[in-house]
């Protein structure tokens, strides 16, 4: 099933889902929340799932639920609004960790974003007057269906619930070069974590590890890599990060992002107000948001 | 008002206020979730504290609040349990930056721990089998009240609730050393974030700019130093802060931590199964909490 939540008429949030009505048709948004016993948060239906997902996915299929509009025309917002946590793994395609001059590392290097960074499809991503080096970063991003702690790779995968296209925005000249070197204030800029357009569960996406992963700006393809160049498989992330922390349902992973950053390119290429950033993986759709400049206060 | 979260007979979440009866008598524990509208959670009392507040304080001094027991015998819980952040200065002290070896910062070093790091008064730090220096750090913590987004120092003050004992337990080697360089999986284990054992609303702090600060180790006084020694002051740390990211009600700032923690002591001093911890801070009492093995799975 392809997850949404998205902004009803009276700008309350509700929860949906994609149906595709014959291959000659663009996708429909169908409502979810009456059907899931009034959930209006993916986060919660996830928690829910083995009770309510089976039911939801016939009542799917047979089209028995009420339609709310053409994709395009229904306000999308993130489909996990305020995840509890935002793991990221960074210099996760051997390439990419390459072309930052970094060495391949030998276990998963881990940071975060605050949830207060994540925006939905079609938000602008705002660019701080404090940088003037704002980049982008196409990734996987893995939503967390079941508590993981102290979990082995051998189970790991029966605790993701899905998949979604990230953008891991990324201010360099925060992230980088500052006292301390820790990198969470370049990374958590309020509006650098975009995700969607839509959360698809596990069984839509046969293979997490043989997924192309495409970035473009303004049209332009700038990262073009396939997840089956991590470095670090999805079950041994999880496994890893289990044994530190407990890993909740809703809890989102940003698996690390493919060569052809901007900071990496001559000359650099940084995000401008009025460009146009796209993200776009296989079965996951095309993420896609506005850049401006942060609106003066 | 010192503010706790405590478990009732049933196990749920509830919470309420600390009472001194008379000089002679030491506190108690009062429930303010009737008075409160039914609230179970100090982050959301903390939103609609301009309304609730007022009324609050007058049914305590009145007394006419239910007594649910003498403050020893009451199952506290963190006053925050589920924060949506917790944001981390390091470095915050220019003495503690000298023991580590690190320059004194020109701007906040910041990085963070997870919500589920956090535990409350009298819960046990759990020692993981995969580290072998879990070192302490006594930290006064700040409580947001009010919506900080892009504010200034002068203002900064008006967004802070209160004030609690908060414990920065670090994986030493899990926070450095690694690749990628990022404090984030030292900092954030389970359980190392013990924080309590009340929450003290700022006006009973008339300076937190004037706390001494103090941790113990059986007894032992390992850390003592005075709010006064913050290299960037809470106003300025807000600031800071609030120019990359919102921060929100019911987040927690943890404000650095004084020299003497253990990593820097010949031989060092780790934390060991059977230890207890104390964090005492001037009007927030004394954080106490035990260490133990991580248990086995």
């Amino acid at each position: 099933m392809r997850l949404v939540t998205y902004l009803s008429a009276d700008r309350s949030m509700r929860i949906g889902a994609l149906a595709n009505l014959g291959s000659s048709m663009s996708d429909r948004v169908v409502d979810l929340t009456d059907a899931a016993e009034g959930i209006r948060c993916l986060r919660e239906l996830i928690g829910r799932w083995d009770r309510l997902g089976p039911g939801l996915a016939e009542r799917l299929r047979t089209g028995s639920l009420p339609e709310v509009g053409p994709l395009g025309q229904v306000a999308l917002a993130p489909p996990i609004p305020r995840p509890h946590k935002v793991v990221c793994i960074g210099l996760n395609y051997a390439d990419h960790a390459a072309e930052t001059g970094a060495p391949i590392p030998t276990e998963p290097v881990v940071f975060n974003k605050f949830p207060t960074a994540i925006i939905g499809p079609g938000a602008a991503i705002e660019l701080p007057e404090i940088s003037s080096q704002v980049d982008y970063e196409a990734e996987l991003v893995v939503v967390i269906g079941k508590t993981a702690s102290r979990i082995d790779r051998s189970t790991a995968m029966d605790h993701v619930f899905g998949y979604m296209c990230g953008h891991d925005v990324s201010a360099r000249d925060w992230q980088k070069g500052r006292p301390g070197g820790q990198w969470l204030l370049g990374k958590t800029f309020d509006t650098f974590g975009p995700t969607g357009p839509f959360l698809a569960t596990k069984d839509e996406i046969p293979d997490p590890h043989a997924l192309d992963v495409r970035f473009r700006l303004n049209g332009r393809e700038l990262q073009s890599s396939n997840t089956r160049q991590f470095i670090f498989p999805i079950d041994q992330l999880i496994a890893h990060l289990s044994n530190v922390f407990t890993l909740e349902p809703g809890d989102l992973l940003f698996t690390g992002t493919p060569p052809g950053v901007g900071t990496a390119r001559k000359p650099p290429v940084y995000l401008q107000p009025g460009d146009t950033a796209e993200v776009e993986i296989d079965g996951l759709g095309v993420l896609v948001n506005p850049v401006v400049s942060r609106p003066a206060k």
